[in-house]
């Protein structure tokens, strides 16, 4: 359905091309510092228009909060948070109306839901990302209450055949969004710089791999059978569009399988700070696999498409794991221990 | 928690050395044919002993159906099965009840729950996915008359260095299962089978991929955002004990990443079967990445452990798969189209 | 939380004095005819200033549908429904802000939240029942396209001391909206009308009874041990505010238990529709019990108090019905029967 | 579905005439003083056969612990219990193969499931709250290490004519237990007594109600809007198979809404204590209406029926109540508040 959690949960609508995208949250105690500013920054850093290896779309994403919220602190009721649609060109999408686009889900929709909304993706849009982002900033703001060391930070580790092997040392978001790519080695970076400006300006596009790394976990965060963490953090970053794999370590899990486990259990951080479906205290480094967007025929077009969403997508990958620790950290509280 | 999937709910139990093991199964419709046999025969395809390349550890697990079936029928009530522990040579662990064993989640779990079962590994151990192979048996029975088409078929396609590269051309489990080392390719499955035979008399491990493949899919299964095919079977395998990834297509994800757009999308199968989260109606193809299990320093236990798991683990990825393809088709027939 | 049912769910949000209020309705199928009319008809019925029998406070409770529905008919995803506050005299309220109302829940919230909200009633007006109208008129639209003989007609039938006995043969929502008492029976609405007016100059309050009748009702909504169709109703409609009491049955069920069951089980309809937790398709007659409001000492407030809820509490009463019906229908579905 | 609770979760299964009935309790923490004799003096209140105004059925009702306990304490894993049905006197029940039961759901039962059980009731039978009571133990053995205050005690307060006018002040299970009939005032025990064992002779049988009181909550459990603390306990005790009615406060709650408010609320009690959803503290009581059981024409089968199920029911409401109580104190600490 459109509910992400069980104790902290996010509630999603919106269509791309109807009145407003937004979502509801449930489950967040009182008394949380939060303001519309908090997550309307979280929004910016997701926008498109931000720069020249995104989209040229602008759209303005001003958020506004309509309940659970007073006095710039929460009121443990739902937040209900919307963000009108302002770039409604529907010109550029009349002619969609009648054909399904390739490489889309028009097809696979329209045989679900026996119409296909002619203003475009609807729901399977990257639009609806945007109230991911909204959740995850108000998942940010209990966690910075309740678990002021825990730090999540993704980062772009790979855009098509640029790949930064060895995962940086501690870095923050504000060191990650320094480069437009979000990709945090300046030499690599501007590699991909290059070729993100060149796939536009042709209509091709790449794919490549965001990393996550959770710093400063609570141990103990996740369930033994069903709900272990890495399920949970799985179901999470693999519900965005375009993901199409997702590993935990430090870099590419093929190659390592090739080696004995006397050999592979050599290094501590193998296990990603999970064991037995628990966080173990260690950091946690997360691997997300994007597929290419699909590509376009005509290059008409080609300036208002991501040619890689990499970029752009990096907060929505933090705020997907920032939801899951938020309903795990819930979840932690409600089996007391009584020595 | 222990409850997996929504409308088809398989809530699990059992300590690996308590009294019993066992599932209860909700929201399988009346009327499906299911007898204990059925049940059994699927655990039988998982169960330990089975082989020179598994561990030697003998265990019958005949399971009971205690309720929701009546003269091989299924009755709408829930479908309680009890697999009693028989192996519990408790002197085997005796000696662990003081130390937590290195490379298992012990120290993890002690921190959580503020006890370690000192008889083993608790819900922690691979005993608890015969509960996953109980809760899939059903599934998949009743997938057998709902959808007729599918077909769920998994394999070992890599142990170690062992790589099966080209996907085989439709199997059925009972060619997987002709080699002990369920690798499809005889050659391969040789190597393999000699490199365990080795890794179990050295206490040394193996870890690799298991492929699965789904035919005959309905079109329009997932839900468009959080509950995206893709993200519900990611949680469903990563929820394994020793699954480190998961992706999508035909072979290493991470090598096709390098390609741009206008390459990757060139094949058909890249979208693996999926697109907008819902199925297409086409062949899925999902790789299960698992680590090797912890090695043993004391190779006088070598004999008692499974040098990989793969083998064993095929079943259950196949379960997990039955589980959240069942509750998808339930889901599907509650939003009705009237055209 | 703030979410009811499980396939056909509504999440509702807003406090009475902050922006706004509004519910996301998730589940309801693709292709169903729903128009703003159509919700905004359904609020009216709840609306206040309808009368002189209710709060003279005037809100024009205008909806707006901010997703999940295009050219009238839904298109399969969350419907997002906001209604803007504009009734927010905070100068009513301003004297409220540092003193708890007596009879109201000022004190325990404030004891739960930490907190508590000086504007007024916050989460527990009953201003929030618009939600659930919201949601009340979304399910009806499902419901008429799916269960087209299904009507859902509640009325007041009793106000204080005045007791309508027998319940009146089958009535249309026109009827029972004829007088603004919603008491369908002409000499008793206006004894009733007379204590209200009196009431509500004297700042004093009346309890009474909402009977509610379901006829067309399929068989077999349900299910058989938790979700019990009279346990789903209890919960739907104990959870509006001042309802203190449920029963089935055409009258004071209390009176009728002095009987032995040779007598009781005489009439047919004492069962009321429901049988092991099951519809059996006969009539379901259910009866709501109200406690009075709150009184209040200061006469000057009393215009824009209501003196007795149950006039305008029939359409939240109809609306909580139907969305357990709505939900219990989809499920029926997710049972199917293949002969 | 067969599910309970969301945090402490009870999901029930079997058959009244299969192999067994049991219950899976998930969410107990770990380190929770439990032991298999304090389940079996829970289900030893409710066992038929106990007095000369029960059922003559004898049936042992013995459990045994599946999982989750260890050395008397839970290991914070799903607790599963198991009782085998030994009565299965299926001659009793063979001719009820053909003919549906008047008074009995046994033809809603059949159109809904396209089958029914000829042993007898199945899932609807009185003796699916066997598992209730499994679960409620489990739910107060919880609660006594949470919050040692919380008392609830349940009492027969009608039976047929005989009303127990005012409700006892603070009396234990012990006291109630004393007499067969569950009525603490001697007197009217004895009019009961004698009715019940007329009725019992006769194949006739009396409905009534219990009332149930809690004391020692903490305040500001529940949730303000469809988690009222009133619809939980509501849908909890509906769901008892001859329940037709719940309503607050000490006595007939029909009787007092003819009352203005300023009568009404003179009282402190009338609140039952709950508030805006919420618990504030003081004592709860909660009046639960059975209906009388289906009469037997068949007066040779008189015997192995209980002529009135209110005795043997109050450690079933006792139960309820205790699944949601524990339920929602889970809930409550997943709300932490951060001064």
């Amino acid at each position: 359905m459109n509910t992400f959690g069980e104790l902290f949960r996010v509630t999603t609508f919106g269509e791309s091309h109807g009145p407003a995208m937004g979502a509801v949250i449930d489950g967040c105690p009182a008394g949380v510092a939060l303001t519309t500013a908090h997550v309307q920054a979280a929004l910016d850093r997701r926008r498109p228009g931000q720069s020249n290896v995104t989209t040229s779309r602008n759209e303005a994403d001003q958020v506004e909060l309509l309940s659970g919220v007073y006095e710039d602190k929460t009121l443990g009721t739902p937040i209900a948070a919307v963000v009108r649609n302002t770039d409604q060109r529907s010109s550029d999408y009349a002619k969609l109306a009648k054909e399904d686009r390739p490489g889309h889900a028009d097809k696979v929709w329209r045989e679900r839901f026996h119409h296909r909304d002619p203003r475009g993706g609807g729901r399977t849009s990257g639009r609806e990302t945007l109230c991911r982002v909204i959740g995850g900033s108000i998942a940010e703001a209990l966690l910075a209450r309740e678990v002021p060391s825990l730090k999540t930070v993704a980062w772009v580790s790979q855009v098509g055949p640029h790949i930064l092997a060895t995962p940086p040392a501690a870095l923050t978001r504000a060191q990650i969004d320094a480069h437009p790519t979000r990709c945090p080695d300046p030499r690599l970076a501007a590699l991909i710089e290059a070729d993100l400006i060149d796939a536009k300006a042709k209509g091709d596009s790449y794919g490549g791999v965001i990393t996550a790394r959770i710093d400063g976990m609570p141990t103990g965060l996740g369930e033994p059978v069903f709900g272990k963490l890495k399920s949970l953090l799985s179901s999470a970053v693999t519900g965005i569009g375009a993901v199409t794999g997702v590993s935990w370590g430090p870099d590419d899990l093929e190659r390592r399988l090739a080696l004995k486990g006397s050999e592979f259990h050599t290094t501590r951080d193998v296990y990603g700070g999970i064991q037995g479906g628990l966080s173990n205290g260690e950091p946690i480094l997360l691997r997300v696999l994007f597929k290419p967007p699909a590509t376009l025929a005509d290059h008409a077009k080609a300036g208002r498409h991501d040619p890689c969403i990499l970029p752009r997508a990096v907060p929505v990958v933090e705020s997907m794991i920032s939801i899951v620790l938020a309903d795990l950290w819930l979840f932690s509280l409600a089996r007391p221990h009584r020595p």
